[in-house]
């Protein structure tokens, strides 16, 4: 058995459906490794069932209940709670090497060379392209990470609020010191277009091995059509279109039957569906209330065409503290 | 006098404020080295004497009118005329090594240390980050550099229509060489933000040493008041203010006395204002004016508060293709 991991985080049932596209993702393409996935108290015992089905390894985290020091440390710090659960993922020390990946990507094609990166490699932000994004990144489980990075966030916290932030504060180096540690921005294709990216994306992006749906482009939040299986992208969203229905082929032919109408949000809503036939009233009905759930979890995301606007407010407010 | 120089490029008057607002920022820190600028027919004669005044090199390039080889080459890709405005920098071997600056940057602090780096080195662009942003590179004035640069540029093209497309193909191995060939993102900070962006900003951006008013926040389409030398800050563009502020501090304290109403476009119109004194009704009327033709360069070049929407609609044009 492999001693490599590819390793995500489900923090939600919803966000489970990506964690499940993105281990289908991993088999499509025939990884040799192994995967696991690090879940919160937020996942429903339903789809933690089938999250074991699927993954080798399933991890349950649930930092207020833990009794180490580190966890105690955090308790004096309850915002960067969301940080620490990613955090988690150094404890995996049964495995010599890993790849995190965020449950919003989709891996395209057999990446397993970047299990020979050290630790942290990772790709460029677009946002700030000193500052590696954290969607995607190699690192060594062990211990002494794992607390040293507690202690790190416990004393300094984190310049965004999130992960990203502290690891890049934690992992100062990556911008200037060592080449083999920037990964190819083809291993983290952000999907937010400004205007020099989609010539550049036109040129280069179908050398992308790993997309990874930031912004307003979520998958699971796109409306797709239970009888064709298609998916409707957005005008803003074309040059994505092959991914995102790449990305609901894998749920419909690898995920939609392991769900159960007890599941959370969008996935119990989705088990309702039925796939491939033409939609009777009650599918019609079904339809109109997921559309309906899209549309609440899409505007508590910040997605649709008035993003920007939504997304410079929060700054503002962010920038002004 | 040292063999290193500052060169730029001005394709009009309008760009040519830009210029001087670039050469009198480098003249501020107290730069070692000399100043170039590149000129087209599009800038007025009289501007081209202000230039002189303050510039150590003036360069007049013509394409159409040159005779060697690579501008035969070139008659035959008229698109390609703006990128190859750019190349002739290549050709001022007068001076062994150069930063190449766009006009729409503005050096903050003494950089003198970027001629310690080798040909070609480049921060990341913000769109594809394993690109790098062509509006600061440090190079080599090198004559079969160019020759080669034109070549490659006649049987390959762009692929973003522009310098950086072109200069990105040719200088492939930037993303993964070399990391001395990667300067700071503080070398080359963008103006435009995106959601990772301003926290990044917030945390890094004191450091800027080199501003690059990419996007909605051109420095010279923003409105400023004649009297109190006051820019007008957009409110998306608020994180810029003090950047934006010291542009126009440069342009009254050192600029705008060497205007004169013969000058093109802004330029033209700027020299036409009175700085420091209540505003007459012949003030207020030029002023009109003034912001009449900001309102339109402001749309010819995709500004305000619809420019993402413009932005989108050319990008998708030219993926059609």
């Amino acid at each position: 058995m492999s001693k490599y991991a590819w390793v995500t985080l489900a923090t939600n049932d919803s966000y489970s459906l990506g964690a499940l596209v993105v281990a289908h993702s991993l088999k499509r393409v025939h990884t040799e490794h192994q995967t696991a996935v690090l879940i919160t108290p937020g996942v429903s015992e339903s789809m933690k069932t089938k999250l074991r089905a699927v993954f080798n390894v399933v991890e349950e985290v649930n930092l207020l209940d833990s009794k180490d020091e580190a966890n105690l440390a955090l308790l004096k710090r309850p915002e960067l709670g969301v940080t620490f659960t990613k955090l988690h993922c150094w404890r995996l020390t049964q495995f010599e090497k890993c790849v995190f990946l965020d449950a919003d990507t989709l891996v395209l094609r057999n990446c397993d060379e970047l299990f020979e990166r050290e630790e942290l490699s990772a790709a460029p932000d677009i946002g700030w392209p000193d500052c590696f994004n954290s969607g995607v990144y190699v690192y060594t489980p062990n211990m002494e990470t794992f607390s040293s990075l507690v202690q790190y966030a416990v004393t300094h916290g984190s310049f965004d609020g999130g992960d990203q932030g502290l690891l890049n504060s934690y992992f100062s180096d990556w911008a200037h010191k060592d080449i083999q540690k920037h990964l190819p921005f083809i291993y983290n294709t952000s999907s937010v277009a400004t205007y020099s990216y989609l010539p550049a994306f036109k040129q280069f992006g179908q050398n992308t091995k790993i997309l990874h749906f930031i912004g307003v482009a979520k998958p699971w939040l796109q409306n797709f059509n239970s009888e064709t299986r298609k998916v409707y992208v957005p005008s803003e969203c074309q040059h994505l279109a092959n991914f995102l229905q790449y990305w609901w082929d894998i749920f419909a032919e690898d995920v939609h039957s392991r769900l159960s109408p007890d599941m959370s949000g969008l996935a119990g809503a989705l088990a309702n569906v039925t796939l491939g036939e033409p939609r009777t009233s009650e599918q019609d009905r079904i339809e109109e209330k997921l559309r309906r759930q899209y549309w609440e979890a899409g505007n508590a995301e910040y997605v649709g065409r008035d993003a920007f606007k939504h997304i410079w407010a929060k700054i503002q407010q962010t920038m002004d503290k």
